[in-house]
């Protein structure tokens, strides 16, 4: 979860176990500066009745966990599940315009709160969802897809229903769902509901993965009795045992009493598993220079003195691959090194020293210690490092590259990704919630500078194009007290762009910059830049919010030059609470210098150039 | 496959073997009318060379089979197959907004020429299509799913790949992909490609269901030997042997020779596996009364004193009902009897004086003829029947109920589904195609009476809203003689309206006609009509072309008044040659008969009445 003052979730373990700060579920809510969607979402919504439904109880679950918005579309298999939610003054039901959206809508969603729910209808919907669940599983985000399938009353056999293939087999979908879920149910009557839920649900949380769960049409309104419990319970937590810890305590301490300098770097799966709170007590306890992947920019403070910059490989600044690849101890905490975050694979990390923190895994050099969770790790970790007395890194100050400073641009000159880039790095706000969209956007916004507690949101890993604009009314409503900045490319808008209907209809109101360059240009940067077939339609961008929001007012921008950019975003500064879309045009080939040299490694890769 | 003028497809043999008009494969494209796309396709784009690459084989084998354009969307896993489709001249990438557009569009595509291909990228790409390829099963259609992968030289062990899941399990898609497709291959270099690539295409066109063929970035260019022999040979045809046959002759003749009565009930697989003539000639060989399915809507001459009408189980009219439920014969070519093509499963037919031909499978009453496909079914069965000297039915013509004239509308009225189809009933012309989303769309359009060579398009089994937006596509480059004629509901609309941009950036000029009534009024329909969970944003749909096709000029109307609506459709019968979108203002629950009746018996069966 991203650092942002104003989000509260329930405060949760996550698959750390032993958390200290383990707290009733619920409670996080209380205090929960939620503006427009303040609402109760203690679990039954009232005195608890002695009977609810099938529907009844994953609500109640899904509210404890911190979920008031439920995102999807109807179809006639799951209107009874739909009906259970406008029932419940709780929770919100957001209806998208696509499956898919739901699904990306969810993932950030859940990335802020903890949990993101999205209900889709059997084959046809749930299908459309499947790319976003994927992305969920490949990104580590707990999202529940909620299926409503045809009652068990009326799968005949050899009949064929519709959202079906042909036959009696309606098992195609659930199965599909498996390869990309880390839990399944498919609910019956006859099961207690509550058993199936809360293993699924558990699951979720505790792994930070998407699960799926089947309801059929003739189940959702069965009769059951309510949750008699918390869903997650300190004492059901699992983790390492004492002696696997002791063991791991102790060689940790002798690598970092004998280190000579050490070095920490912060992936995605330690706020993911919410640790960062921990990682910056890690960092003070040895005084101990600190860079994040992509993945987790943001999660560290930038303004921190330790703060060394992003991790990127080869793409990395001087001072951050000294830092990183040339420390005598390196400690990696939730770091998943894909191609797309290493420069392509180019990372040089230390081997022999090293201590890798994985969610469920601690890792010292070749020796594995199963089980342990990353907050059980850190806890060791921490007093071990305070006690090392690690000579403190002087060697990288000098080599800080600051940046030359931007020549001086010309209003009237065509906009280009620098002078753009250098003009949002003055736009940002401390807070500010940040979401960039693969390509040139996310790469572009990785090179930023983030004001105190901003954070950048993106899709690095499973790079899926197009999810951030759902993503941005997901978080939108999770977290409504912060400034969401999307910036989306022109070709990944084209793949979503329906919901900017739904998230302008919500009343959400962010800043949209749309990098309109006519295509592709991420791949363009890969291959064959001249291709025709990174070529899209031309939209005329600033008439889509009128198009597709018509009851909506909102503010359009088209930005050729320069100056047009800035004036552009000194409107969006003067706090209207209008929403407002700025089609930044720029040149088809250009793209900031991160993408560039990571097109260089993946083209390669691709074989493409042999020929 | 439609049979309306100006579309010709290789007239291959589809699962009906021993075909007597098999040919040649590539002998159809000569005389094909194509208008802008007719190019040469013969295989190797002039003289044949001497070594191809497995992505050269692939196309020379999708050119073989009818395919010119292939619709996707760019991906660093694929370029180098775009690269393969963008060299040969026979061919014409289509890049879609989305990959699920992109599958609607290969589906649309292969209905009308016999196969369709889409290419998307790892992940990302292909789950965004599986509710596509997903549709193309259950609707049977023959679409190639080609999905560019990660070089096998990068997959090391543990490390992970942007687009896939964490690890090095490269798998997960494929598995999926298996549920939905009816044969998979992953090439590899060392495999004789051409070995997977005519196994799995054989298996498309001789079953007309979607395949899988995964191709890695660094096999695409290998080098491997041309195709030696046509795809399909008539030699290498399979079907049920003599004895099989013979006894299903026999039994065919006794049941038909001693009937008092016999009617003809035509499904979708008819027109898949190419037998829509075929079944003309049974019907004139007996003079049977012939009923269509919503599904093989078209697929017989509705002017043909023969045509009976449409067959909706209880939802049917008289005449057509007693034609079918009330025969002492009842021939069924090609039938599936989803719930949402007979009224909710209200069909009631005749047992076990019935004859089904199957594609792969002849049945009379219990006994079951395995093997025996349609063309090889028909073939026994066209004779058999002109023998019997069934008796004519003179029951039926009595009882055609001539629907009362529509009351004269006032021109100022607000436009109804009433007046709307009665204005559509008008505005068609002989060979139109007609596509219809599932919705209000479908169930109005299964009630028109269609003119001659006329077909209607739609996907009421696997009813994936938004289907028709980009199958408006497909189908304008698939035959772009016809005029389409493309009626949608507005929430299905913003399922696909992406695809707007892309359908008019290719110069096609379709009559789109958006039913706006603010939601999804089949949901409506069938659940609780005033539930705000039916309800979507609101849209400028006469804006939207501008918006999505900025350098395409489009005529746009809005239609509130049935003078409106006239006047719309009297500017799109001008033959411009321009794009007409007209938005036609209706009541929220306003529904055609057909869907009131369908939409009552889901209810029921969804039991959600109960709660």
């Amino acid at each position: 979860m991203p650092s942002n003052a104003g989000i509260t979730a329930p405060n949760w373990p996550a698959a750390g176990p032993s958390s200290p700060t383990a707290s009733t579920p619920a409670s996080g809510k209380a205090s929960s500066p939620l503006g427009r969607k303040a609402r109760s979402s203690s679990a039954g919504d009232g005195a608890a009745p002695a009977v609810t439904t099938v529907a009844g109880y994953l609500l109640t679950r899904l509210a404890e966990a911190g979920v008031i918005s439920v995102f999807g579309v109807p179809g006639d298999y799951n209107l009874g599940l739909l009906d259970a939610i406008a029932a419940r003054p709780s929770m919100e039901w957001i209806g998208m315009a696509t499956e898919q959206g739901a699904g990306y809508a969810a993932d950030s969603y859940a990335r802020l709160r903890g949990l993101g729910a999205l209900v889709t209808t059997f084959g046809v919907g749930e299908l459309s969802a499947m790319n976003a669940v994927a992305g969920a599983y490949a990104e580590s985000v707990p999202v529940v897809h909620i299926v409503g399938t045809p009652a068990v009353s009326a799968r005949r056999t050899g009949t064929t229903a519709h959202h079906n293939l042909p036959g009696s087999d309606f098992g195609h979908f659930a199965r599909m769902a498996a390869e990309i879920t880390a839990a399944q149910a498919d609910l019956r009557a006859g099961v207690a509901p509550g058993d199936e839920i809360d293993r699924v649900l558990r699951v979720a949380l505790r792994t930070s993965r998407p699960v799926y769960l089947a309801i059929p049409a003739d189940v959702a309104g069965a009769s059951v009795p309510p949750p008699s419990g918390p869903l997650l319970a300190a004492d059901q937590e699992d983790g390492a045992g004492p002696a696997v810890l002791a063991a791991f305590a102790d060689h940790a301490r002798r690598v970092l009493s004998a280190a000579r300098s050490a070095s920490v770097l912060v992936g995605h799966l330690a706020a993911r598993h919410r640790v960062t709170t921990q990682v910056r007590e890690l960092a003070a306890a040895g005084d101990l220079p600190v860079a994040v992947l992509s993945t987790a920019k943001g999660e560290f403070p930038e303004s921190d003195p330790r703060f060394t910059g992003l991790y990127a490989g080869a793409a990395s600044a001087k001072a951050v691959r000294l830092a990183i690849e040339d420390t005598d101890v390196l400690i990696t905490i939730g770091v998943t090194l894909a191609d797309t975050v290493t420069g392509g694979g180019t990372h040089q990390l230390p081997g022999a020293r090293r201590i890798d923190l994985a969610p469920s895994r601690a890792t010292i050099g070749d020796t594995v210690y199963p089980g342990i969770g990353l907050r059980q790790a850190m806890a060791v970790l921490t007093p071990a490092v305070r006690a090392s007395r690690i000579p403190p890194r002087t060697d990288l100050a000098d080599l800080t590259e600051t940046p030359p400073p931007a020549a001086p641009a010309d209003p009237a000159g065509p906009l280009t990704q620098r002078h753009l880039w250098a003009s949002l790095q003055d736009f940002l706000r401390p807070s500010d919630l940040v979401i960039a969209d693969q390509g040139t956007a996310f790469y572009g916004a990785a090179g930023l500078t983030l004001p105190d507690e901003a954070t950048l949101m993106g899709q690095p890993l499973w790079a899926s194009i197009g999810w951030t604009l759902p993503a941005a009314l997901g978080a939108s409503l999770a977290a409504p007290g912060l400034r969401v900045v999307l910036i989306i490319g022109d070709g990944a808008f084209q793949q979503t762009a329906s919901e900017l209907g739904t998230m302008l209809a919500h009343g959400v109101a962010p800043v949209v910059i749309v990098l309109s360059n006519g295509g592709y240009t991420i791949e363009r940067a890969i291959h064959h830049p001249s291709a025709p077939y990174h070529h899209i339609p031309s939209w005329d961008w600033a008439g889509l919010p009128a198009t597709v929001a018509k009851d909506t007012f909102t503010v359009s921008r088209r930005a050729v030059t320069t100056g047009d950019f800035e004036a552009a975003l000194r409107s969006a500064s003067g706090d209207t609470g209008l929403p407002i879309l700025i089609e930044a045009v720029l040149g088809w080939d250009d793209a900031p210098p991160l993408l560039q040299d990571l097109a260089r490694v993946l083209a390669g890769r691709n074989n493409y150039a042999t020929r």
